[in-house]
């Protein structure tokens, strides 16, 4: 199967990103909704956590795994391929890669949860790629609890999102990636703020579309795949609440399993 | 030493309260921040973390434990009554009377975290003792996060609050209990947009009257408590941020030390 893990139900939009890249390949999730959310925790705790996932999902059928959680890929991604041995893809590389795609100038602009923005992968990362990108990273962390409030399209949430993505505006970015997989739900009024000329990068649909290429020129890996249309998805805490969010993750209605770590 | 648990920095605004009521009296605090939030998480979840968090306490010298978390105090304070040989005290009780001593008619509004207000707590507990007083409880998750933020006055907070707490306006309410550690931060910004006419109900100060009354009541209790001014604070994650939080809720410089559970 392919094991992705998120630190919550937010990875579920990575989950349908796949589903449409990758229409009945089997798919195993686990959202650490126990300890969620990981943007604000410590880089040595995060670390931690993704190698508990990271065995989880191994333990359980995954012969590549997707870390779907922006804070775990920045922090965690390096020792994870490091412990085991199989395809690990995350969300951060696919991103900046797609960023670096767009027309010149490069003026990039970056949002996510503090962790991931405090971590500076995303510049360290498109810098060492292109050394003449300019990057703004911007910290957003009322972005992921309006989203899981619902607050999708109401004032409030324009209010704040206007208020966030200011001083990216005033520098004029070109492309702006969204740095949480909770974003893309917000992809509409995001877009709309910032404004015409910026193209998004939504990075679920890019590390899809990574992983879609990687199988085609791997088929030893491919075949290890199962078609099934299955998919699992488990969690280490559930309420009516996570249910809800999933449903709106992923868009379409969703049975969550408990697992205990 | 008197000890304090919370999911995360909030319970610092007991501890401030405590320091206030009992100022000289040793205290020791932990705040689960590795794990955090606990407010939308499942009851049994939940009240694994409280147990762990009130064994850690008691291990570590304290005599009294207050569970400075609303969304533990509902769900695990009976599992830790009976599975600790010490007094326990948690901030809903005290609130609940607080709110039940103000004049005449009784129409209380809480406002909390999705899980405290799920559970019904406060409700369940004010009708115990008065069926007749009227009830309006109202989930408010947005404002941790908002307090975490640091925007205590921004324009985006006041028109939040006022969205929250529309709903109990109509209902003409006249004492509100802040039923979450964090929300005292927000005391100013709550009572003037929830009106005049409205006591507003700090469950970290009724918390402190409750302890500073039973120790007077109880000078048993009160001698095992050492008191040299000697206050520490544990974590279980530590963060730029987190130490920046714990100053917003203490209202003074504090020095976090990080324990591994």
């Amino acid at each position: 199967m392919i094991g992705i893990f998120d630190s919550g139900i937010g990875g579920l939009t990575t989950v349908r990103a796949i589903m449409q890249k990758l229409p009945g390949y089997d798919i195993l999730y686990y959202g650490d909704t126990a300890r969620m959310p990981y943007g604000s925790k410590s880089p040595a705790t995060v670390q931690q956590y993704a190698m508990e996932n990271s065995r989880f999902l191994l333990e359980n059928g995954a012969k590549i795994i997707i870390i779907a959680c922006n804070s775990a890929a920045s922090i965690a991604v390096d020792a994870v391929k490091a412990s085991f041995d199989l395809p690990v893809f995350e969300v951060v590389d696919p991103a900046v890669e797609a960023a670096l795609a767009t027309p010149l100038p490069h003026r990039i602009g970056v949002i996510g949860t503090r962790a991931t923005i405090t971590s500076g992968i995303y510049e360290k990362k498109i810098k060492a790629l292109n050394p003449d990108a300019t990057v703004h990273s911007l910290p957003c962390p009322l972005l992921v609890p309006l989203v899981e409030e619902g607050w999708l399209d109401t004032p409030e949430t324009t209010r704040i999102i206007k208020k966030y993505l200011h001083p990216l505006k005033t520098r004029q970015i070109r492309s702006l990636i969204l740095g949480c997989t909770h974003y893309p739900i917000l992809e509409k009024p995001i877009a709309k703020k910032i404004g015409k000329g910026v193209r998004i990068i939504n990075s679920g649909s890019c590390v899809a579309d990574t992983v879609a290429r990687y199988l085609k020129e791997h088929p030893e890996t491919d075949t290890l795949l199962t078609k099934n249309h299955n998919h699992r998805f488990y969690v280490s805490d559930i309420t009516e609440q996570f249910e809800k969010s999933a449903k709106t993750m992923l868009q379409e209605s969703v049975s969550l399993s408990q697992i205990r770590m």
